[in-house]
C-alpha cells in the first residue's frame, strides 16, 4: 500500500509502497480517508533533535485521520466492517493505577500513532477497538479526521467551566483556533485571542473572538486590563509555546484564574512563580493529548449539534502524493489546517 | 410612598400610601423602577396555607425588582447614589458556618424581602449594601428586574456544566424558560423542554429548545430514550413541582446523570429510591435560592455579553396600579412573566 | 469442583460439585481461598421476589472472594499465575459511553457474578483480567475477600471530601462498620454512628465511632443537633435502606449537606422533596457497586497503609460446607461479616 | 500599650509605647494573649529588598496571634466582650467580584496587619469583626495562637482529597511540619518529608512521616520512585521555596498529580514546563494565604477534634520582651515555631 515514509534517520519523507499492516485480535483494520498534518510531523520531516531521540524508522507518519473499519479482530465487538471511524492515537497500556483510574491520558507506557509505530499517512492502519470512535453522518470526512488537535483543544478549553467567563487564548495556530471556536460555543461571556500573524487573528475572528490583539504592537496586558475592568481574564489557554507568550498568559490571568499550558516550549521556562502564581493564587494545569474518553464524547457531541464549525480553519485540501505542498505551506506559516485525501 | 400591600391576614392585596422605609448605616435605599411578580405573590394574593404561617402583615409584597439607589447609609462603601441596581432578597446572618463558607444561600437565619420585611412593590425599599448588584447600561431595566428568578435558573443549569450534554428541562413556567435559554447559551448539545401546555412550549422553542415534548400527549420516556439513543438526558431540570414532573425528572435522567430539583412539591412525594435514585447512581441537588454572589456575577455575564435574551418570557407589562391584573392573567396561566413598572 | 449452587427456582441453597468453568482468552481462572456472605446471598437463598425475577439456575452463588490466579488467557498481560487477587464483580460492557467516560459502575449492561453468571462459592471462578485487583501481602486473605462490599463503603464515605467533617451513618451492617472506620480514618471530625442493635452499636464503637444513637429509645433529632451545635450533619451515609433510616438521613444533614443512599428500600419511599431536599440545599447521591478502578485503589492503599482495621466486622469464620450456619447467623441477625474458607 | 515596633525605615525592631488603636462600628478591640513570630517578621527586620518597598513605619508588626475581646463596635452583632478568639489578618475589600465568589484570598485590595496596618504584637489590636474566630476551650492559647500558619498548611495539604494517597512535603519549616501533620491526620496512605536539616527530619517524623529524605546525602528521585511503585508523589506540597525544592516537587509529583506551590523564591524561577508540567499532566495550584474562611473552620474541627497535635512544632515559648531572642533563634535555624507571650 502507499504510505508517507521516514525510511531512515535524516530529513525528509517519501511516498513508497509498504506491507499491509496485520491486526492483532482486539484491534480493527482501518482504511484510511482523510488525515491532517500535524506541527510534529514537521518536526519529524525537519529530523530535529527530538525526532532523532524519538523516530526509529523506517516509520509510516501521521496520526490525525479518519476512515473505514475494513476488518476487524475475533475479540472486537462493538466496531463493525463498514463503520465510519475517527480514532485516538495514544495506545496505553490499559492496567496501569493511571489508566485504572480515568487517567490514560498520562499513562507512563503510551505509544503513539505516527511516532511510536506506524501511523495513518497510509492506505491502512491497525488500531485498537478501544481506540476507536464512530463518527456520525452528521460530521464531514475533513472534520473527522482532525478530532485529534481538536479534541487537544476541547481538553484544554473545558477542563474547567468556561461559561460566562473571560476566556484568553494565546498564540492562533489550528489548536489555539479550535479553542476560540470551543469556548464561544462553550458560553464564554468574551474571547480574546492573542497572536502576531495578522492572518492567524483573522481567522480568530473568524471564529468568533470577541476580540484580537496583536502582541508585536499592542500592548497585551493594558488591554487585557481594559477589556476585563482589570481583573485579568478567568481562563487563559497558553498555545504559543513560546516564552513571552507563556510569561503573558500567567500575567493576564486574574487572581484565582485558571492557566492552562498546552503548546510545548524548549527548555527551561523562567517563571516568576511568587509573583505570577503563588500570590495569584492561580490553578496551572498542563494539558497533554485528550481524556480518553470523555474528550472525545463532548468532541463529538458538539460537532454533531453543529455548536462549532472548524471549517475556518481548513486552510489547505491536498491528494496524500501532494504531502510536501502542505509541509511547505506549514512551514511558511501560510497554511493553518492542511487536511490530505486519500479517496 | 405607594406600595402593594397586604394590609391583614386573608385573600387580596390593595395598593396604599405607607411610610417610606429608613435604612441602616449599612444598608441602601433604591427608588424601585420595575418589579416582577413571581409565583409566590400569586401564594400570599391566595393566602394559602403557607402563607398564613409565614406572612405577617401589613406586609408590602415584592422581591424581583431593579432600580436607582438614592440613599446610602454611612457605612457603604462600593455603592453610590444613582447606581442603577438589582439586588438578591434573602437577607442572611453572614456570620453562621455556612455565610462564611460560600453556602449563604442555605442560611437558616434567612429573611426574604417581601415575605419577612417589607418588599419591593413600593416606591422605595431599603437593602443591605452586601445584597446589590450594580446593572451595566447594556441590560434593560425589564431583563435587571427578573434577576431574582432568573438566578434561579442559572444557579440550576450551571451547576455543574452543561457544554456537550443533553439537558431537559421539566416545566416550562418561566424559570423553566429561562432555564432552556441558558442551556443553549452554555454550550448544550439538546435541550429538551417537557410542559403540558401548548403556548409555554412555544415560548420554550423560542428560548432556544431543540425539542418539546407534551407529556399530555406523548410519551415520555420513549421520546427521550430516542433522543438520547437510549441513555437518558445528562442533565434533568426538574421546575414543575409537580410529583409527575419529579416521577419523569428521575426517570429520564441517564446511570450517573444530574437530576437538580426547583419547583417546589407540596407535602410528600413517593420516589423509587433504590431504581430510580441508587442503581442509577445518580447526583441529585435541591436548588434554593441564588450563590451570593457566584450565580449574580455569572447572570450578569451572560446578559451582558448578549449570550443569552429572557425578552420571550416577558408576557405582560403594566403599570405597578394595574398588577391585579398581572396576578389574574398568571393565575390563568395566561402569562409568563409579568414585569410591573413604577415609573 | 465444589459450588454452592441454586439447582432450581426456590428457596434453599446446595454444595453440589459442577464442572470447572472455562475461561475466555482476556480472562483469567482462580482458585478461590476466602469468600464473604452478602445479604444479598440470603434474598437468593430465601427466594424472594427479586431473586425470582432475576436469577437463572443453576447458578453458583458468591461475589466477595479473594484467591490465586492459577491460569490466565492468552490476551493477559499483566497478571500472572500465582497472583494472589481480588476482583471487581461488577462485569461491564467496556464500549458504552458510561464505560468510555468512567461510570462503568453505572453500565446498563452491567452482568453481576454469582447473580447473573457463576460466582465465587467455589473452588474455582474465571474473571476477565480487566476486573481483577492484585493484593498486597500486608492485606490478609480474609480482609481481601471483603473489597467488594468494603468498596461500597468507600465508594460512599469518599464521594466528597469528609476530612474536619461530621459524618453520620444511618444503618450499621458490615457496610455501615466500615463506613465508620473509613471515616474515622479519613479525618472526619466526629463520626456518629445510628443503629437499633446495641451489639452493632458496640461494633460501631470499635470501629472508631464518637457517638452511637440508639434510635428505637433516643431522640436522633435532638442527639444530632446537640453534636453539631445546631448544624446537622456534613455528610449522611444512609445505610439502613429503611424508610426511618431514609427520613433521618434528610433530616439530620446540615443545609447544603451531602446525603449518600447505599441501603435499598423496597418499592416506593416518601420524601418530602420540598422541606427536606430542595429548601436544605441538599446534595444526594445514589451509590451502587464501586468507582473502577478508584476505589479499588484507594481501598488497597487503605490497608496496605494500616490506616482502617476491617477485623472487628468479621464476627464468623467457617469452612465452605458450613455455609448455612453463616446464613443462619445473618438471618438472625447475629453476625456482623462472615467468610467462608475454601483451603 | 507596650508593642514591637518597627520605628524607622532600617534595620532592627524596638519595644516601645504606643498609642492604644481605636475601633471602628464594624471592628472589635482584642487583648493579644499569644503571638508567632512568622519569617515575614524575621525580613521585616532584617529589612530587605521587600520590606522597604512594601513597609511604612511606624508600624507594629505580627499577624499571628489569639487573645481576648475586650470592645465590639455597635455594628458588631455576632461577637461579644469576653471571647476567647483568633483572627484572618488578611483585611479584604469584601465587595470585589473575588470577594463576592469566595475567593477573597486573592482579593487585590488586601490589607495584612503588621505589615500595611498595625498589628498583634502589641497588648491590644483592632480587627474588623468579620475576620474574628471563635476558639473552643479545646484549643489551646498557644495553639490558637498559630492559626495564621497552620492554615495556610491546611489550605495547601487540604485543596483536593488526600485521603488513601502519597503526600509528599518539601521542606520542612514550621509549615511543611504543620502539613505533615494534617496529611497523616487526613488519612494519606504515606507521607515523606523532604528536609535538609536533620532536626527538622525529626520533628517531621514526630509529626507523623512515613519516611524522611536527606536532599544533601540521599538521592531524592531514586528514593520517591521506590516508595510509589515508580509513580510519583499523588500530591506534592512546595515549602521550601528553593529553587532545587520546586525542581524536585515537579520532578517527584506522578504524571497527573498535584503540585501545590507555597514556599516564595525569590525572582525568577527556571522550570522545564515541557517535560515537567505539559507532558505530566500535572495540576499546580499557587497557595496564598488561607480560603476565607472554610481553612479557619476545617482547622478549627481538626484541632478541637485532636484529630492532630502541633505541640512539636512549638519549639520556644518567650515573654514579648525577649522576642529579639526568638527572632535570632530562627535566623539560626535553631527555632520551628516561636509563641511570644503577653500575660
Amino acid at each position: 500500500m502507499r504510505a508517507i515514509l521516514k525510511p531512515e534517520p535524516g530529513p525528509g519523507l517519501t511516498i513508497r509502497d509498504v506491507p499491509e499492516p496485520e491486526i492483532r485480535s482486539d484491534e480493527v483494520l482501518i482504511k484510511v480517508r482523510r488525515a491532517g498534518i500535524c506541527g510534529t510531523d514537521l518536526h519529524i520531516y525537519d529530523w530535529d533533535e527530538w525526532s532523532e531521540s524519538r523516530i526509529k524508522p523506517p516509520l509510516v507518519l501521521g496520526h490525525e485521520f479518519m476512515g473505514e473499519v475494513v476488518e476487524a479482530g475475533a475479540l472486537v465487538e462493538n466496531i463493525r466492517v463498514g463503520d465510519r471511524v475517527s480514532a485516538e492515537g495514544h495506545l496505553v497500556c490499559g492496567h496501569c493505577e493511571l489508566c485504572r483510574t480515568g487517567q490514560s491520558h498520562v499513562c507512563r507506557d503510551t505509544q503513539i500513532i505516527g511516532i511510536d509505530r506506524d501511523g495513518a499517512f497510509a492506505e491502512l492502519v491497525a488500531i485498537p477497538a478501544t481506540n476507536i470512535i464512530p463518527i456520525p453522518k452528521s460530521i464531514s470526512d475533513d472534520h473527522a479526521a482532525l478530532f485529534d488537535p481538536l479534541g487537544n483543544a476541547f481538553h484544554t478549553v473545558l477542563h474547567t467551566e468556561v461559561a460566562g467567563r473571560v476566556v484568553a487564548v494565546v498564540g492562533c495556530g489550528p489548536i489555539g483556533l479550535f479553542a476560540v471556536g470551543i469556548a464561544c460555543a462553550a458560553g464564554a461571556a468574551k474571547v480574546i485571542a492573542i497572536e502576531p500573524h495578522a492572518d492567524r487573528r483573522a481567522l480568530a475572528s473568524k471564529m468568533g473572538a470577541d476580540r484580537t490583539i496583536d502582541p508585536t504592537s499592542e500592548d497585551v496586558d493594558a488591554k487585557m486590563s481594559d477589556i476585563t475592568r482589570g481583573y485579568g481574564a478567568d481562563v487563559v489557554c497558553e498555545m504559543s509555546g513560546h516564552p513571552n507568550g507563556i510569561a503573558a498568559a500567567f500575567r493576564i490571568c486574574r487572581n484565582g484564574g485558571h492557566v492552562r499550558l498546552l503548546g510545548l516550549p524548549k527548555g527551561l521556562v523562567e517563571v516568576n512563580l511568587a509573583r505570577d502564581v503563588i500570590f495569584k493564587g492561580l490553578h496551572v494545569y498542563g494539558v497533554v493529548g485528550r481524556l480518553m474518553y470523555e474528550t472525545w464524547i463532548e468532541m463529538r457531541n458538539f460537532l454533531a449539534a453543529g455548536l462549532l464549525d472548524i471549517e475556518p480553519v481548513i486552510t489547505h485540501r491536498l491528494p496524500l502524493e501532494r504531502f510536501e505542498e502542505g509541509i511547505t505551506a506549514m512551514a511558511a506559516g501560510e497554511a493553518a489546517k492542511v487536511v490530505l485525501s486519500l479517496d
